[in-house]
């Protein structure tokens, strides 16, 4: 099983292509429906956000749960869901799990509602 | 009460920042996971995708229609969630609307998936 719940290769089909370039097909928009899934929650966009802006790439789950006013449980629940979707990857090293977001996978979404140059005005 | 559900200054700011920028406020990522609700659904993202690669930059909603094996109440449901999350327009001539996508809603959810760019390599 993969640990981001889609493999490289289904989840770069997904998100590298604009939604103003060709047709969507059925499954890619199943599996792009899944990760705004993910995205649609405060609390999961408050998280991201905080790991996408940690000073040095990466944020110690203790200090995501101290940002809250949620239990341990249910931050860890949502940090799984956002990194089931495959937006952050995390690293145990010793007591803690240290996040950080999966760029390839944010600069695909921002290509995604990237619109065409205007070629005049 | 306004066509897109929020006023154009409140989704101005909830998506011109982008994610590895300043913390995000409750409010904004409250209104922001609600943009990523409307986007969380195959069939929606198959219509933005329609409507944002059309040729000529808008769609009529009886192609739409036709594109998938779904009665037209049900496409209306789904284009009536992008309008009110803002990401699409509508317009009404004769008998049918013709759908555009909100750019500047677009330009904006790209920006904020956008990484800064590395000082260096």
């Amino acid at each position: 099983m993969s640990k981001s719940g889609m493999s490289g290769d289904a989840a770069a089909q997904v998100c590298c292509t604009p939604l103003s370039g060709p047709p969507l097909g059925e499954a890619a928009a199943a599996e792009l429906a899944g990760v705004f899934k993910a995205l649609a929650d405060p609390v999961r966009l408050r998280l991201l956000n905080m790991i996408a802006s940690a000073a040095d790439g990466e944020v110690c789950v203790c200090d995501l749960t101290a940002a809250f006013p949620l239990s341990a449980p249910t931050i860890s629940h949502h940090l799984k869901v956002l990194r089931k979707a495959g937006l952050i990857d995390g690293e145990r090293r010793g007591t803690w799990v240290y996040y950080r977001v999966v760029e390839e996978r944010l600069t695909r979404l921002s290509g995604l509602f990237a619109l065409p140059a205007l070629t005049s005005a």
